[in-house]
């Protein structure tokens, strides 16, 4: 239940204050070029510390790669990957020990298990995700040798939504910005969530490009599905969509129905799945952020014996985790095109035929 | 990768216009009474041909029973459930035979798999869900057993949202429309696009009260990625939010975070789960259908041979997908939550000496 | 629980006594020709009723396949097939009722399931195994169009051990026996046992040839590894052992060791799989089956109450299980192989970019 | 494919002269007392260079577990493992860089992935197994909660076999012995095997005792068939018994069959499944391993670029991988057995009504 994927599957260990965390990633093909550095550059995208949009916490989140790799090419077989926990402030933790912090996993670990790991948030921390980005960067290496690139930015902070997308943009902005034409008026959203101890919600776009026809298993396993699964999984997800979403429930047939010509579609509605298979268009997913429910106000809550107290919180806390966390959806975006591409490859009998045949 | 689940598991098989189509549950504990009546009685909510909302089609939707029940009770083996296409009209899709219909999986399967069964989209037709709905009603009739109840209703037509949402209400209603004051004007844009040649969008509210807190298995295997990977599975369904869902983008963290009190939460913004476990709150889904892409205007498209073509249709469709397809969201949360429900056994050591200390 | 294999997944389901046996197979690749005859055949291989050396009871194991098949090929979605009983004489098992026949699962499934369908064993009767074969048909037909061949036939029956294996001559042989000079034999410890209301074990020999080297998937999904699973997953089964077996224990390194030269292997203990994966060399598994638990002598045994009493045995028993039994052996070493080609397919980078570059 | 189990994960990961070898095994329920001590005691069971049984590479095998555990006790998070690899003599491989040693993985892994760390068989080799040993010791722990215990031992070397069983000798010896009266006799094989350059076969019983009856998920997951698949994966073994096993096949039903009476079972042929469930009789489960295939005598082999060539190896290896195979064998059945307990706790509806109910 912490693994994921079916063929390209990804197992993540660790707990925020522990010793570390990390990921095992199996089904690799072998010959992969493992670029290590460009595995360390998306974890540093990640990475807190680097800006007034961020906790300040610092983690170095040095990738350790402990199997899998044989003189720079992956060998097939699974690679374990270790981020050792380095800038662990425990103390922080000492006052929430025994209290469930509104909005968190606190409560729910607890009937859960009947034990918790409280400092940070332990395994319910979002320092779990640095884990996928680094599964998820192999997947990105594995996809640009296909011709698949995955990108993502952020669309909108609060009610202030862009209207344009531009993905060579979203990397140069501290905020992941889509839209440079908002992008100052999110950015003092955020400054003044912070400002006023709260924080605030946001939304990030996830986009595939260059994916053939094709990939996703239908019933069960479609590609739309497995995204939605992957994307409502990270922490403090609260929406996804596709194409036109939750929109496409406003509209009339004739408006949603995306024509077919010579040129492709005509229009981009459908956002790349039709039947939960990937149509070759280019896939759209669109992710929703609560606030980050770590704010600086106190909340009514209840502690571990069942009694009404406040929760004061200290500690350093984005505040806006839509921003860091649009780089976990693009990475788990990229290992479901992974998963998809291994799964997709035994669909026709001929297929099956040829590659045996021919010693491929 | 046509099965869900991985406890209580379901395996589904068929196509709309082939001899049958059906589904083996695998995972229902032992000694459940298996009462008929009332999985035939989910059958006809979902069963089309039963008033102006629907399409015209009918299908008996009979379930038969082959395996797994035995003097009225489960016995701990599959269930395999089959209901025989009755009302197969394959003529109806002579026209359509070598051509993609805008907004459907012809291209796409055509894609994968290089051979389609065009008869009303083979595989890939909603009435696969039927299979869905049967399965669900098992996962029904043990939660009944629980305390727990999954109930489903329309809350959004089009641009028509209702405010309130009466449970009660929905199944007396012909489009299962939550909001008795938006009744009318729902059934009136349905219609419209109906007579308009043209389909329409729709939005329905998956609600499960009496969940025990603790279910979901975090990291991968969360209750609401699991749901959203349940509800963008349905055929049309382009959009999932938990709770507050993706206007949980545009709050801030004190308003969006639900305190709690003895009395349990204050608000319910967070939809049922925290961390992706069930905190014992009411379960809150909406899912967002696009509008039928069968429509009877003219559409451009390709056929088989990459040549440009217009694709007139013929038969009978739903003007609205949203209204049937409420009932499968529903089954499908039923299911998801059965699932969790025995997943979630082992998770305490303690449990698990006195499950088997006590010959529990 | 009830479904075999990974990514060419057979699911079963049916008792013995109820209305169906059948199961759904899902991963089949499109386009493979669906020969009804071959698949009918297979099943007449393990058909009860044909001669002295098999229960009399008559099944006439007709298979209908209700999806997954359109214009005589496999259109790559689930095949659901079913076999329905016909020859139920559910009064024969009045008498046992409530005790637990020793030798079988009765005691096991009332102890777990806490309720059974005493009928003939109910689900874990052999009749159950039916369902493999004719699962195990596709993949053989599957397996042909690659050059696969599986095989079996009974190499021991009782003490009476055959020298050599003659794979033409076991389809011939009543009992499928591979070594003609000791049928004769075999066949009479056969019918002393059945006239001595007595029963009697023996063992099969799988071949698989034309296997390509490189299947199977390490460390816990090696090609030997599941063999075994499969086959000690049959009725009855005891042992399994690949190539030199458990004879291999009793071996120098230097006895044991196939060396390579350019003609292959020159001598064959490994049994074609070396660190889990197949070397290309024959696949050689041997299979035991205990004698039929099913004999007509009294036996002391317990009653659901707890209380001691005496089984007798009424009905039609194959008084040697390994007979038929062999049939089902070679018919999950069909499924093993075809599920290790498919998930074989994504284990080189080199592999995955050619196969989508090429359109493949 | 490199995890083993359903609800009690393992997931391995390293290869032999890497930096790591290691584990997360997810699925531990929250709560148990993790005894660093007891899984450290294991592992020096497996550990190499103890004795002149075994080879003379020594491996600290010290384990450090990097999360999961909080306080002490498991919190029902994935429990990585890790023990860091610090004996490796890369250069005793040097000369068989390019060449595939006999009975190895070599040929194997070349053939599927098309690369190989050639340094001590890399993924392949047993090394492998300290991370199963590392697991199975927290399964174990798990199992003396619930008072039942595995067991292993020696029975066999080449063909000097024991009569009697004995549980207490077997940790005492220094080749596991179970029968003192054929230890020295067994000794002396593995020596003269050692100094004539070769190595010896031998095998190895594996008992659980204290076990429920009912454990075990039909059709396909039976207690036996996953046993079998958990054995026959164990590097070097060939062959796989329960019970009465290959022995069984030359039985007639009334010599096999195990009656029953108030006491319990009369004898003990089914070796504690019935229809791949635990009858609650002990468990036995026999493990043939070949001889190990690294011997001091050339062998004929080809090389990568096919041309044929002689393997002489160097470097440290064990006489007979029985000995030190039989702990991992043992970690095995302890995993398989943490793994049914979990599984089949919601069997009963009667048992999930009350798990909720009871807030057990």
């Amino acid at each position: 239940m912490n693994s994921f994927g079916r063929r390209f599957v990804m197992t993540t260990f660790g707990e925020s204050h522990g010793p570390a965390i990390g990921c095992v990633l199996d089904g690799v093909p072998a010959g992969l070029e493992i670029d290590e550095a460009f595995i360390q550059a998306q974890m540093d995208r990640r990475r807190p510390g680097q800006n007034a949009y961020a906790t300040a916490r610092k983690e170095a989140d040095k990738v350790e790669i402990l199997s899998g790799v044989f003189e720079g090419k992956s060998t097939g077989t699974p690679m374990a990957m270790v981020i050792y926990n380095t800038n662990q402030k425990s103390k922080d933790y000492g006052n929430i020990k025994d209290l469930f912090r509104p909005g968190h996993a606190d409560f729910t670990y607890w009937q859960k298990y009947g034990i918790r790991d409280y400092r940070g948030g332990g395994r319910s921390s979002a320092r779990e995700t640095a884990a996928r980005v680094a599964a998820g960067a192999v997947a990105k290496l594995m996809l640009k040798k296909m011709g698949i690139t995955v990108r993502s930015g952020i669309f909108k902070i609060g009610d202030i939504a862009g209207e344009t997308v531009d993905f060579d943009h979203a990397p140069k902005s501290e905020i992941f910005a889509l839209d440079p034409s908002v992008e100052t008026a999110q950015k003092r959203a955020v400054l003044e969530a912070k400002e006023a101890h709260d924080s605030i919600g946001g939304a990030a776009l996830v986009r595939v490009d260059g994916l053939p026809a094709g990939l996703g298993e239908p019933i069960y396993y479609k590609l739309d599905a497995v995204l939605a699964d992957a994307m409502m999984g990270i922490n403090a997800v609260k929406g996804v969509e596709i194409g036109e979403g939750t929109h496409s429930a406003e509209l009339l047939g004739s408006q949603n129905n995306d024509e077919m010509t010579k040129e492709g579609f005509a229009t981009h509605h459908h956002g790349g799945t039709l039947g939960g298979i990937s149509s070759g268009d280019r896939l759209d997913i669109k992710v929703y952020f609560k606030p980050t429910p770590s704010i600086f106000k106190p909340m009514r809550t209840l502690d571990i014996h069942g009694r009404e107290t406040t929760c004061e919180l200290k500690g350093r806390h984005d505040p806006c985790v839509a921003i860091r966390g649009s780089v976990v959806a693009e990475a788990m975006a990229a290992l479901v095109v992974a998963d998809m591409l291994l799964l997709n490859m035994g669909r026709k009998m001929e297929d099956l035929r040829r590659y045996y045949q021919r010693g491929v």
